[in-house]
């Protein structure tokens, strides 16, 4: 059996397994990023964890083939460079020969949004023929599989559907663009509709709800539509209907044979996906061919790592 | 060298072509389609066509490997079927069988936006690893090349660009969905833009114009910008915008090495490219990477023929 160690390096934490080349998780681990550090002690870290993993697993770093770190931001997988990132402060970081220098075998950086897609694909993606990974978080981020391939496009920035255009003109968007979807779609986008309409109606019962979990996050208009606040259902109303607009767009132009929905939203599950399914099943423009069959994703937290390991096996 | 029969069958002409299998054009000839007629008789003057090239250019069929047909609508390319067009009244038409029992050769069935960036591609994509062709005519089409080959969705549908939303529950859109980026950025869409400026601009010389051509096209706002026309000159502002934004779109989606626009509009050449290239330059999500180069399409009509006939090159 081969094996690879797959690395999501977050903003928050550096999560790390060992991952059979069926996708299986052998041993897994993390510690806390630090992201303020210099760049050089994170990835000393990375390191330290793949030799945590190894002793854990009591298995010879030569049973690894390869290693694979899904990243934040541009990702230069051909020279295997971060050319840019917010999260963790990087520009132009040879963080492939860094690693290769460190650990004495072979390494791939991806986007990390790339390889979570992966990392779906190969868990429930019955080897379709294309796969789209669209998560909704802190923005919307995305991956495509095409067959059996992360497709990264010319220069790696690929796929980002998070900055199509949902509303020309619209809200500025943190990537400069007017009218992103990702400024309609995202969590962060919830949260601020939420309080929005909270600020409208100081008798919903979003505030008790919010007042529980002692802030407005993105559960509390789905919590108050459930329990029958107006107030709450009008906010995850539109919510849906950006998101699946959005879902609409991506539909329309990869025709992908599977679409997964991730991100700390999809635990919403059926209650998030009916209303997508019925948008799209109303205005997609394929009408006359099998139609793409849309998920929620099943890994969470380990897809990242599964499909970072599996990007390294080239 | 191997030779191929690319056949573009469209609303008005039947156009077809030998095409060898660098894409270049031995004989090519064209017949009215006639679209009202039954279908078997616009495949019969397919046919025919065929054998006149032949004539024509003094080749025997055996000297053919193929054949391939460009058309408009939803295109079950795996079956050979013509799901559904609008254009040509057609549902359900197995078009290979048909061609296949008649030509006894074997023939591709191609969506005819697919054939056209396989047509540009060949002509000048050179070697790209992602290249994508937009028309804007009458509608928003679109195709992508994809390592050498034409991506269709699982399902023979993709991709569809023209029918993601760029405005979120905008203007009604012939497929159905509200707000598609063809319901702003087609030519259709410019000539409405343009009447509707003209009934609020009655100094404005795109009244003198469109009086010339003998009716309002999409030629006349862009005629009228080039003389000074103020209202012409906002016409065709909003006009790139919009379509510079759907432009922008695709880009931060596929990511590609190269992106063409064709359709009649794009003989507007640099005075349409200059303002697109830097509203994309602006408001692209890539800032650290090479960038997409978005060029003039180099073919106009023989891309169809040219694609459809290397379509058939599987």
């Amino acid at each position: 059996m081969k094996y690879y160690i797959g690395i999501d390096l977050g903003g928050t934490n550096i999560a790390a397994g060992i991952v059979d080349k069926t996708g299986k998780i052998i041993a897994k681990d993390s510690v806390p990023t630090l992201n303020t550090r210099p760049i050089e002690a994170i990835m000393l870290d990375m390191t330290k964890l793949c030799k945590t993993l190894l002793d854990k697993s009591q298995m010879d770093i030569n049973k690894i083939e390869a290693v694979g770190i899904g990243c934040p931001g541009t990702v230069d997988n051909k020279n295997g460079i971060i050319s840019y990132s917010n999260n963790i402060p990087m520009k132009n970081v040879p963080m492939r020969k860094f690693m290769e220098k460190q650990l004495n075998i072979s390494v791939n950086l991806e986007n990390d949004a790339n390889a979570a897609a992966l990392g779906e694909y190969t868990a429930n993606g019955h080897n379709a023929s294309s796969y789209i990974l669209i998560t909704l978080g802190t923005g919307i981020g995305g991956g495509a599989v095409i067959n059996s391939k992360i497709y990264r496009g010319f220069n790696g920035v690929g796929i980002e559907p998070g900055h199509m255009t949902l509303i020309n003109g619209g809200e500025r968007c943190t990537c400069g663009k007017h009218g992103c979807w990702e400024t309609y779609g995202s969590v962060t986008a919830l949260i601020n509709q939420t309080k929005l309409k909270m600020t409208d109606n100081p008798d919903s019962l979003m505030h008790k709800i919010s007042g529980k979990f002692g802030e407005v996050n993105g559960r509390v208009a789905f919590e108050a539509a459930k329990a029958g606040d107006r107030a709450g259902l009008e906010v995850v109303e539109k919510y849906t209907e950006y998101v699946a607009d959005g879902i609409t767009s991506v539909i329309n132009i990869f025709e992908p044979e599977i679409l997964v929905i991730g991100g700390g939203i999809s635990k919403e599950g059926e209650y998030l996906l009916n209303p997508i399914r019925k948008f799209v099943e109303i205005n997609e423009f394929n009408k006359y061919r099998p139609k793409t069959k849309i998920e929620i994703a099943s890994l969470n937290n380990d897809a990242g790592i599964i499909g970072a390991a599996l990007s390294a096996n080239r």
